[in-house]
């Protein structure tokens, strides 16, 4: 059977060749946002510069009258006003943040979808009560499997009408180290409306795909969750009828804070000839970051850089820097990341459907006078 | 002679037929963003949702040490830093802001630059000490014509490198009613790095260009300032050789809160049959908005919507709601805003060189099931 609003939301599809970035793919460009990549500066985000992606709208949420309820394969259903909420022990964490279709828009041929480059990230001080002293205090039954998301964002996707849903497995739901937060602040203020006023699920570690934002329904279930944005969209596949591997943890990315000036249209950068010091920031979910290599020349040769450890904010960027000594010419410079568990960014494009986590490295062109 | 970084910085040109957007306008559009429309239901819009647009870098800026200069053509000049001139006394005022190049890349053909859709647009509260009280303490001299804004952001536009600069005749400079406020906080905070920390101009009733952003000079000259920003970029041209006209005030424009859901990729809104009240915001920096018109049959028939008069808010944006019976079928929602001033929306697509001032009505596709 046809879905019912097929009409209105076609099926995912790939850009034709050369074809350009259209409308649609404006409008969601121009609604969500990136990280201006001089704000690669500041350690923790400001508001308003950290990334931002809603897949349906923005929904109008008033604090006052706000419930999260947990219930499911659990003891005792919870049924939560805010100030309930609030009252139980609370954690702040700094945690970088990054969309799993970020870099989707260097793809080819490209998944027609949000056309991000590079800028998809964030870093916030989340503050919120860990996600298993929930669960403790509604006793998760045995037999749970799954502990799936809902947000109060409403839309339809594909043909498939939805209030947007997740789930983590429930070891990872439960876990200490990092903990999972049900998170009510970012950087000490109440979150604001795009980050999921007035709570939010943080995953240190994941894609933004699973910090579901407006959240108000935890259900634990006895089986795997097979919505929407588990099964169908956020999977790494080559064919669109395959059933693919979830995307989940974050890939390791090395970002430069562009030096120098700008040119408005091309961003192209201008230095002055001498040494340079580059600096950014880097970061992995699945382990530490623990080499940065920068090259000058595109990627032919490359020299490593000085990388910060991660010290008491393990699921935070780690700052990195070198000195680059300009020369008069044009160069690029690029930048790749390695963290612990042997991860590394790819010199060359991989491909999937979706254009999910494409870490593809950074190109900065530059003209040093 | 050829300007010495020409080679990194084109001159503007216009897309080719059917060219979509290419990675140089993606890549402004991922930096900059717009107002997600949903956020038009906010009286002031909340940090982070309020359209920004940055021509080069955000500039680092340490307020403990920044100093505002005025000079010129005055009598004593004024050298202060924060604490000084916060010690004059402020005005608050509510003011709308959009961006001159909002529209642009519904133009054919479009013309290569920051590719805004209709979004581009805010409203918030800015408080800051009137321009004309710190022009009065340093004495304006006879003679004057123009004064001239430095901010902060430095880089190149067409092979011209610069600080950021616009100018002010004096008779708007000194205004009264508006003011022009050279504001430090945003909504009642410090203004985020984005929109100018710790000062920029607010310029009631004109297009964002002239709110220069991270003030630290304003200089009283003896002739019009034919600076860039100013006689080369934000002028109404049909011509890229004619001098053509400036870009000042905002033309009217009116925006409807999309009503019912999205699809997340092609935006189109789904509502159920029956009366649907929409509501939008409508605004003009040549008059307060008299008449607010809604078409649901994309233009061909038209109907009055209600809309509240300006109140103590003239510089913001008016509210205006009207009541629509959705008969099931595919729809197009449209809405055209009237000033004082006489000036109306258009309905057929104007075109300038530039991509400056289009307020052709927006386009809303509904679905009512």
């Amino acid at each position: 059977m046809e879905a019912p609003l097929s009409g209105v939301s076609a099926p995912a599809r790939l850009a034709a060749d050369g074809e350009g970035v259209g409308h649609d793919e404006l409008a969601l460009a121009a609604r969500n946002h990136g990280l201006p990549l001089e704000a690669l500066r500041y350690d923790v985000t400001p508001p308003g510069l950290h990334y931002v992606l809603v897949h349906y709208d923005i929904p109008p949420t008033d604090g006052d009258d706000w419930r999260l309820t947990v219930g499911g394969l659990v003891r005792d259903r919870l049924d939560l006003d805010l100030p309930a909420l609030r009252a139980f022990p609370t954690e702040t964490l700094r945690v970088t943040m990054e969309c799993a279709g970020n870099g989707r828009a260097r793809l080819a041929p490209r998944p027609v979808s949000q056309p991000w480059l590079v800028e998809a990230v964030g870093t916030a001080e989340w503050t919120g009560v860990p996600l298993r002293v929930l669960l403790e205090e509604a006793g998760v039954e045995a037999g749970a499997v799954d502990v799936v998301f809902t947000g109060a964002d409403h839309g339809v996707e594909r043909g498939v009408e939805q209030d947007y849903q997740r789930a983590l497995p429930l070891a990872v739901a439960t876990g200490e180290d990092p903990p999972v937060l049900v998170a009510h602040a970012m950087n000490g203020m109440p979150l604001p409306p795009q980050h999921g006023h007035p709570l939010r699920l943080v995953v240190p570690g994941w894609y933004g795909m699973a910090h579901v934002k407006w959240l108000r329904d935890i259900s634990v279930r006895d089986r795997p969750f097979d919505g929407f944005q588990q099964n169908v969209a956020y999977r790494y596949r080559q064919d669109a009828d395959e059933a693919g591997e979830p995307v989940d943890r974050i890939r390791p990315r090395a970002l430069l804070l562009p030096p120098g000036f700008p040119d408005f249209m091309s961003r192209t950068r201008v230095v002055d000839a001498g040494p340079v010091t580059l600096t950014g920031r880097a970061w992995s979910g699945a382990g530490p970051v623990v080499r940065v290599e920068v090259s000058a020349d595109d990627g032919r040769t490359w020299a490593d850089a000085e990388v910060a450890p991660p010290g008491d904010h393990r699921w935070a960027w780690q700052a990195w820097h070198a000195v680059w000594e300009a020369r008069p010419g044009d160069h690029v410079l690029t930048v790749r990341a390695h963290d612990a568990d042997g991860h590394a960014q790819p010199v060359d494009q991989p491909w999937n459907r979706g254009g999910f986590g494409n870490n593809l490295v950074q190109r900065v062109p530059v003209h040093c006078r």
